[in-house]
């Protein structure tokens, strides 16, 4: 059910033949109230599309009542040009859905450094506003797809409301391809003031914990819509719980979609001093290609998870750091623990846990091994 | 001729039965004076091998009379029992080279975890004493081979004086299998207190700046050893740059020899604001994945580029960023330049250049492509 999980929105995915494949690749999401509060977060690139651009200041007061996506093309690097090609999405879609360009938001993914063809974008955004419903959520979590194997969505509900959303792409900071962008919708009654750093908190440990290649895409947002259709207050606690719970399982479906993986990784930090700590330990490892390329190769090779350790400013002993790959403590004291034979590496979930013993913060990065597919889709992806 | 092209040494490199494969596998490197002054440089990273905590106590004093090193194992997390090992190594090596123990370094390569055959390597010392000759520096490089394919040295000779050296591996920061090693010998006459800041210059400029991917070792040594066999005291200036040619010359080895590498990479970043600046921009860029798979399927996929640049702290604006791939200026002002259809990647080597148009600044990182074969070697490596 996507974002039309929730009431109060609708949506819609169209082939507007920006893709050369015919696939869909134009959405609509539209929130019918009657709240429009609105949140976001967005990539910290340095070097941010003009969509992204264009979004963060439409959402500077808090209001967002519609948000068009396109695939095809990210929009990024494509100057003056771009800036106005995405105002122009922004406006055209204000006029099918009859709101303020102002309270619109744009997201695009692909290919960076070129001019979408707006022609067809334009006719798009038309067709899409003709087909806008109530179960439209599918149709949209379909048309943002890129190199996704399948679309991605969630639903969680609490009492008398529910949070719903989709997402594309294979990690936060780190997409394997373009850019991850995820929308989520929910017919609860919560301000801008609470849904900011609900969204914040919840993507803090989600998204922003997935770390499939260690690089950053121009385009990534996060948008969380509340439309108040419910016309239910929620509990606050209860609200960050579900909002998380969507935000974890989508992450969960990104890595488990990565380009070209074969292993889904979690690396979990303990014993750390701070649990900045234990991010930065556990981005190390999960950003470590040697390690990606044993763990792909089926072998625990610990010593790569040391020397990624050691990379960091983390508070740590050498000689006191324990690691267990799939739960065997093959490094005890900075050295050889239980055999490595004991490791059974043949799953597709792998687990690497770091002991910093240091103190009692942890966190949990989640990653993807490093194979040969990730080379072939990346090395074809724009020619 | 390799670390005995300088007058005053001595060297050899062995079959002690490290390595399975029955190869070369153990060196020595003797200094016959009448100076032994010496530098060091060693890895960056806080979990550092057993023989990388010796040689540093030994060099202390700037004096190093032998150096012994090998491959096969890099007695790395090997905890107390390794450290006793690199210190029977030193304590052998002096007896059998007839100096103070203090005076030996020792090098380590090959996987990390796993004791050495210390049964092995104290034989092996010993046939490496009986043929240490004036001769020997080819043998030498040899035995420090893990996955290099050539064995590398280099030689600069100045008026009356020589600097020579070896190296093994593929990078320094950024090892693509375990290890730089690299020892450099000279028959001028410099002190320690000389030997260090020259030292210390040219590793930055070299070694420090090959990133091939991104991976820090745990037993990188570079040592400079000083035979005042020539009786001869060089000029600074030309000895400075001496030192740095042969430095030069063997990191350009180590990424032209890169594991499963097919293309060498040179990032040069100009224009930037500080030198510090344009190092940040360039290692973000040849640490980049995803370039480095497009540069692999010969795609001037400058985004990637822009999408590195962007994840840094540098001064610039995105929206006047050039960049060029092969001399071909692909992006101008942050967007599309000159068509991505001049470009010529067929060839091994390829330039990648970025104007941040901030500054006066600039500085090169040099890398190679990430590869199918990359993935390969670095998963069946251990195992």
């Amino acid at each position: 059910m996507s974002v039309t999980a929730a009431r109060g929105f609708l949506a819609s995915g169209v082939a507007a033949g920006i893709k050369e494949s015919g696939d869909r690749d134009l959405a609509l999401v539209v929130n019918r109230g009657p709240s429009r509060a609105a949140a976001g977060v967005f990539t910290s690139n340095r070097v941010q599309a003009a969509p992204v651009r264009w979004s963060r200041r439409a959402l500077e007061d808090g209001r967002i009542s519609a948000v068009v996506l396109n695939s095809g093309g990210a929009n990024a690097c494509t100057g003056e040009a771009g800036a106005v090609d995405a105002r122009l999405m922004a406006e055209h879609t204000a006029r099918v859905v009859d709101v303020d360009p102002d309270e619109v938001a744009v997201c695009s993914t692909g290919l960076i450094g070129v001019r979408l063809p707006m022609d067809r974008v334009m006719a798009g955004i038309g067709v899409a506003g003709d087909l806008l419903s109530s179960q439209g959520g599918e149709d949209a979590a379909v048309a943002i797809k890129t190199t996704d194997s399948v679309h991605k969505t969630a639903v969680v509900s609490g009492p008398g409301w529910t949070v719903g959303g989709m997402a594309k792409g294979a990690g936060m900071l780190a997409p394997g391809l373009a850019t991850m962008l995820v929308v989520l919708t929910t017919d609860a009654d919560v301000s801008a003031a609470v849904l900011d750093p609900t969204l914040r908190t919840a993507v803090g440990t989600t998204f922003d914990r997935v770390d499939s290649d260690g690089c950053m895409s121009t385009n990534d947002t996060v948008l969380l819509l509340a439309s108040g259709a419910s016309g239910v207050v929620p509990d606050p606690e209860e609200f960050t719980e579900a909002v998380h719970a969507v935000c974890l399982d989508l992450a969960r479906q990104l890595v488990a979609d990565a380009e070209g993986a074969s292993k889904e990784i979690e690396v979990t930090v303990v014993g750390a001093a701070s649990e900045q700590d234990a991010v930065e330990v556990g981005r190390s490892v999960a950003r470590n290609n040697l390690l990606k390329c044993a763990l792909h190769g089926e072998d625990p090779n610990w010593g790569r998870v040391l020397s990624a350790i050691g990379t960091t400013s983390a508070a740590f002993d050498p000689d006191r750091l324990d690691v267990a790959i799939n739960d065997i403590w093959v490094c005890r004291n900075g050295a050889a623990g239980e055999s490595r034979d004991k490791v059974d590496l043949s799953g597709r979930r792998v687990t690497v846990t770091v002991d910093l013993r240091s103190g009692e913060s942890s966190a949990a990065i989640w990653t993807n091994d490093l194979t040969a597919e990730y080379v072939h889709e990346n090395s074809a992806y724009s020619s």
